[in-house]
């Protein structure tokens, strides 16, 4: 943290900074500059709350200079985490596709679906049995019935399957059948769900909120490892931004961000990104040449009768496309990760 | 829903979007153009996915015309909604006052606030027990020993308490403390939450997300409406935009629109908006001045030493200011509530 | 500028920033700290490009710490700028009402409207007669002739009259014409624009860029200023975000911000912020119980035959209750300019 | 234009409407529907403003549905748009690298870096000699000497050259050294100077202003065509958002959607979207992947003493590696353009 002092502040305005800094057990190092003084704070042990200082009189800014972060940090950990699924490696040097329908419909839906991905290259299924909609009034998912499917899928296809988890109350649930847990864009800050993440023996898929910073986000997958569990896989679906030709606009500078700030894996989801159909494919291209460790993809074999987010999943055959064209470019940039 | 086909559309494209229409359970109606046909969809029960749409051969847009939302809306219920917590009334014609510190922080804190604020005019004190912070490694709260620190506040200044309420776990325990239940904005669409909300006994203080629109603040209000709980009160506390000079961009625009659209009570939060204590008076004036039926406001007697948000807490002397300076404007020009 | 260097960053890294910094002339400060060292740039005349420093190697981030603007700077010229037009005073004390129709249509229009904004209170006379509009097909006002119109408007009401220029080649007849020359948020950064109004002998009413941060927006004030002409006035009308419930969201912090960074007067466009016109009269309030040194409204006696922006025109009849209602809130809290 | 009524409008508000539509000469269609009725306004020759009917009373919303661009439309003409700079063609089936330092800073500088530039597989040079600068106190740009060093480069190496407009004044200086003319993000929706953009014999490079819808961006680019310059080479480069870990959010989407709205070629500029040097490879090969149709990218080759943007300039050697990573990825999957 650096306070920078307004040009006319007084000797007693910055004592008095001083002061608030060593209460708070860390050093202060006063910096005359030019034509102002700024004050360095040192030996924090965590991150210092700029709140403490942006109101005390003289001070004009707080800059935080440490990144709030520890566990996540590649400070703390150089090495990328690769996660095993199964026989599956998420992480640095593989290409790993998730693929699958918005939500679980039927049996015979999921495992319609299923086969398709699977042939076509995807590594995992995904399918939602608990939904989070908008609105009250529309299809919530199967729910349990639903992680059965999830289940019956696993044990035909071979293929770990992705579910998202809502709340506390069914994470034991949903730990149970999936294996791998997803939370969701709109529960990246509910800290309760994180917490009982971090108690959990599955890896955590970990979506960026819609309006997250990419602190803020690190700082979630940070409320799940401090509780214990260090397999968390970031991905990254869209911010919200005034445009609205998409759904949300894809940040794709988050991957090399997140790559050069964190050791943990990031994956793409290009389906809610784009919200349409017609942008999945190149979005998915787009994310695999940004050099993504995966993508997670929506698929459906009948779009027009799907039950949610039938307007951005795949025709089976744009799946196909999709897979080779990805594969093809992992192969040509993506394998040494060179930034 | 409005469909609006291609130039180039087929009949038979055109009649393959009437047949999904018609598999709705909803009337399809053509509607020639100079250049191009649209398709009314009428006749629907609930909104209607446009994602259903966008995906089909010929079709170019899918633009909806009714609002999803139904028991918050002013369509519903014409007149305003009045809530009665103790001796106090919010909703239009009153402008309520809810003041305290970010978090409790102990029973000295709190009682030397809670009667600062009620003598400067507040009608509800406010102060966080379970606190919802960015990293794992803040203060996360009291918890229930801060609950009952709120109780006791009660019991001696005689003022409602308001306090955020984190998960379903901790929701009963707040519940019975809380005379106001607050979901915070990064739960707005926790909807497990916000069911367990519908279910409550006390009013539901809803604070919009930080990226949400005002279609998803009403849904969020009504998943804990359809629940059957009405006494659901909106908060504005500022939206994520690009603008750094202030922590969040206060939106003024959502008081006359929702005002607009809905029956519900909207307060405003200027401290979580402006982050800094130099933003709190004029906002807070201009949210008055917005007609908004009140404000919530962060105040403490020694900011720089709380253990959170201290930058954005008022000092009481600041307090007594916009307690006066709101209260005048809304004498000049609240009261009649005229848009 | 502060530059902080990685924990890994070497000594010789450290020296070749030392360098650059010293090539730049200025004077380099290592701050070693707890696990890393910051450099401290100082001794800079103007500002220093962080550009400069991010791509070093060792190099984690470069953050600026004195502003880049000096003339537009409270920091430079302590007390408020006043700007004079005929006998109306714009700045600290004062509440200037500007209004009129988007675009001089007719001398009837121009002249019944005027007759009535200024009957209701408005202190100057706006209307476009070089109009930008995103289509070449609207229409783009009535040129030199809708200029004739505003002198006669003046002569006849004895309002002076704002208006805006679009560009190089007809700055020297809009300036002929105006009593003040305004400069359009698309034109913001129009540096060529801003050069020749820094040239002009009339007052400049400076828009705010549909997405500028204050910092870029105090620097458009600076070329205007570094050319000479002192005579700014900022004009806050809304900055782009995800909302679309009004066409902008107006950013009523600007207001404190600006007038704490800079000594210019700032006033509100509620219309252009709005788009609608339900949302004006809030707005207007707003700003000034925000205490905007003015408010720049458009009126319209037949919005619905307006050549542009009719959808955001008051009818006279809500501008009289406008007027009304601002100054009585201007009377309780806006003169004595307490932030 | 769809205008939907409100559920209480009376027939008489739904007669105003119908006679503002036929008062614009358009016809007018009522749609009685559930529970409201909807009008549609047909046989528009151009756009319409929502603005028109948005205030009238017993109106609810105006919904546009024709797009109000014609001639950049794929509507107008199907086929896709080439555009030859000397041998170079710019378009569909063509990946197009143009690169170059920010600003051209002296012959030797600007030979270096274009004999690089060349070699590794630049198809064009870009440098500035007219700079927009967001501080009046920054390098300005070497003006006519720096059009004359540019003629220098295109004479040495053969490459044509690509430079950017600033005002009218300089139109036709600039017109008669570059072989394509950029008119830059801050000046998007300068209309003046798009106009006469419009007379030139140059191709136009148009970027996309920072806040930019698509709409508004292709309007722009109608501004030109409909003056007679139908050679318009369309720019994405990142828009502005919340995000701060780039200097602005590169919209990939942008790409598809421009695609399929034009027939204009679009290319992609990295440099100014990332803001830094270690995203600019990725984010080149994630628009190649999303077929763009070309790059235009920053290198300098002693970017730490550059007078412009160096922190987002890439070192020559890293100029190599893009080059062939992009044609690897536009040989893999970019040559069909198959969305």
């Amino acid at each position: 943290m650096l306070i920078v002092m307004e040009k006319t502040a007084t000797p007693e305005q910055i004592d008095q900074v001083v002061k608030v800094i060593e209460g708070l057990g860390c050093m202060a190092r006063p910096i005359p500059g030019g034509d102002r003084v700024s004050i360095g704070v040192l030996n924090n042990k965590g991150p210092v709350d700029p709140a403490l200082f942006l109101g005390l009189p003289g001070v004009k800014e707080a800059v935080p200079i440490t990144k709030p972060y520890k566990l996540v940090s590649r400070e703390t950990k150089a090495e990328d985490t690769l996660i095993r699924v199964g026989e599956i490696t998420i992480g640095s040097g593989y290409l790993t596709i998730i693929a699958g329908p918005c939500a679980i419909e039927s049996d015979g839906q999921a495992m319609t679906i299923a086969e398709h991905v699977k042939k076509a290259g995807a590594h995992l299924f995904r399918g939602g049995a608990f939904k989070p909609r908008t609105s009250p009034y529309s299809f919530q998912g199967l729910g349990e019935a639903g992680l059965k499917i999830l289940a019956k899928v696993r044990e035909n296809t071979g293929l770990p399957v992705v579910t998202e988890v809502m709340d506390f109350q069914t994470f034991d649930l949903v730990e149970h059948y999936a294996d791998v847990v997803q939370i969701g864009t709109r529960n990246m800050q509910n800290f309760s769900l994180l917490k009982r993440a971090g108690e959990s023996y599955r890896p955590i898929l970990l979506k960026r909120g819609m309006a997250a910073t990419i602190d803020e986000w690190l700082m979630a997958a940070e409320y799940i490892m401090a509780q214990g569990n260090h397999q968390v896989i970031l991905c990254e679906r869209g911010v919200r931004t005034f445009v609205h030709h998409s759904r949300n606009t894809l940040d794709l500078s988050a991957v090399p961000v997140v790559k050069k700030e964190s050791h943990l894996p990031i994956v793409v989801d290009p389906s809610h990104a784009a919200g349409r159909r017609d942008q999945v494919l190149p979005l998915s291209r787009a994310a695999v040449a940004a050099n993504a460790h995966g993508l997670m993809v929506e698929v459906h074999h009948q779009p027009e009768k799907a039950l949610s987010d039938g307007a951005q999943s795949l025709y089976p055959e744009q799946f196909d496309l999709l897979c080779q064209q990805v594969m093809a470019i992992f192969n040509v940039c993506g394998r040494e990760d060179s930034l």
